[in-house]
């Protein structure tokens, strides 16, 4: 099956490290994908950019420039980058919306990137609370957390939506035939947890998901559940956490691999398995965040990102377009409304 | 200056794998510590454990048994737990209530644990919650994280109570001359995060603590706050999900190391580097998390606790009774009531 070509505006500016790294991830995906690129920012940086790299626009060339001469920075509020209509988020979401674009990935600040999709595009039918999911590696596959930040406080029927959205996420770009679907809470049974997540538990047992029950912190790796609802807040915390703790775990053991000879010199030797191992715990293999329930598809990114994170995050944004999912999502939750009676009609 | 003798009620019952584990502790505890433990539990049994490892109880020994027939189980709710008052978690409790024993320490279920001190022994004075705080190793120090579970539903006061009580923890326990507050958070400014710690922030601002803003999730390691607040769930939840990564980890690259000959040698040379690197990650070390705010000194440990965490808990209830560590709580929180005004009078 030839793969589908998408083209995907890709907000260029705004990252912590300026525009290089994703216009190097906007070229490495012309290897690996087959989509074509809309390079939205200053468009004087970015031809430059293109010209040291050795890439030449042309008419027919994947990669175009879409001007776009402010910035919205990591620290402008929601509020204050919704009025900035001339911003690289701004016009490349207006491209998206103007059907000029399939997708949008960005890479700058997510509070900005959440306001103006949802003020311009607005959310999908029926859909109560857009919510970003994203994908952690468990041990045995990887899994869908889902909400990681868009939605602070929650109510049950939103993180009733994050389920319906994160199982289809996992269907179409996981490929798995049935989702598990698991509640983050502080314990097993079904009145432990919050207010919030005891009558959400309700909610979710009373429908047709395929609800395994809660999921405990020292269990969300464990690969028990493939998509695992949390609120916003939760959520954050718990993905920041975790990629921090990772991430200071390897520094800590290479640093103490260096502090004697023996240990130093076996550590020449497990390099390769090392970086084998970080690659598998990596988050950019999973190609950033995508927020669901907007009407459009928008994948974010990591503002301390990097060229493979911006090339996979083009490739998910492509798949998104190519398996329709807004369109299964407005059908599932379709399906669903409202949820608690629909148990006791079947 | 000669350690100060503690008695130290531990509940021998109710632990993942049994008695054993406990007893373990309590022996290292003798050789670690100073203090005197009452074995709280089935006679028989843990009369037929210490002779199976050479301990021969008299009159004058320091470990004793305080016969208990009942055990809580895991599953147990806390209401079920409160109403058998032959359980070794009761009798335990019992004891230091009536000033048999200066503090407790269970491996049992933490859920009973809570339910029975926080009815028999009730608050400190002036205390509106009592948290669990969980010392977690940071990339510079060990940092308090409180609450890590015993309250799910929190207002913003109960974060301030659970700081004042944090910092006198620090203060005494981590010798941390002005410890630095910090509120869980999923963003630096005041307006980020949930509507209770949007509150929390103002609360903490306006206080004479030394409040260090928010910190979020990829800064827990980091240690830029000395205690970091936050309510029972998302603690739980961070707790939790820290130690079942960290241990995930290290599998992992144990498993990634046998999987070629060269990596297997250079693994044997680099398992001592490894184990230190273990200790230094080790929760155990910091023996179990105090429930502070009760009128008692009570440490939880985990379910699958282990013979060190255990003779770790021992010696913190006796740091708890030689630091008078409650008496200053009450002190604090009287200090610091009511809070918000205390700024505009100062």
């Amino acid at each position: 099956m030839p793969e589908i070509v998408r083209k995907i505006a890709l907000d260029a500016m705004g990252s912590d490290h300026g525009p290089e790294a994703i216009v190097d991830g906007a070229l490495a995906a012309l290897d690996k994908t087959p989509h074509s690129i809309l390079l939205v920012g200053k468009d004087d940086v970015l031809a430059r950019l293109l010209r040291d790299k050795g890439y030449s626009l042309s008419r027919d060339s994947r990669v175009s420039i879409v001007p776009a001469p402010d910035v919205i920075s990591m620290h402008a509020s929601p509020s204050e980058a919704v009025r900035i209509k001339t911003s690289s988020i701004y016009v490349a979401a207006e491209l998206a919306r103007q059907k000029q674009a399939d997708g949008l990935v960005s890479a700058g600040n997510t509070g900005a990137t959440m306001a103006v999709t949802k003020l311009r595009w607005r959310s999908l039918p029926g859909v109560s609370r857009p919510g970003i999911a994203a994908v952690i590696p468990s041990q045995t596959q990887p899994c869908i957390l889902v909400d990681v930040g868009a939605n602070v406080d929650c109510k049950p029927r939103h993180l009733f939506h994050f389920a319906i959205m994160g199982a289809v996420y996992a269907k179409e770009i996981l490929h798995l035939t049935q989702p598990r679907i698991g509640l983050l809470s502080i314990g097993e049974e079904q009145i432990k947890g919050n207010a919030q997540t005891a009558a959400a538990f309700n909610l979710f047992k009373d429908s047709d998901l395929n609800f395994v029950g809660n999921v405990e912190g020292q269990n969300i790796l464990e690969g028990g559940a493939d998509v695992i609802v949390c609120d916003g807040f939760v959520g954050n915390v718990v993905l920041k956490f975790g990629e921090a703790l990772a991430s200071h775990m390897l520094t800590h053991l290479k640093k103490r691999l260096k502090t004697s000879w023996i240990a130093s010199l076996a550590a020449l030797a497990i390099m390769p398995t090392l970086r084998r191992f970080k690659q598998e715990v990596d988050p950019d293999e999973f190609g950033g965040a995508p927020l669901l329930g907007v009407n459009g598809i928008c994948i974010i990114c990591h503002g301390a990102t990097n060229p493979k994170a911006i090339m996979n995050a083009i490739r998910v944004a492509g798949d998104f377009s190519a398996h329709r999912l807004n369109q299964q999502i407005v059908e599932e939750i379709a399906a669903h409304a409202p949820a608690p009676s629909k148990a006791f009609q079947a």
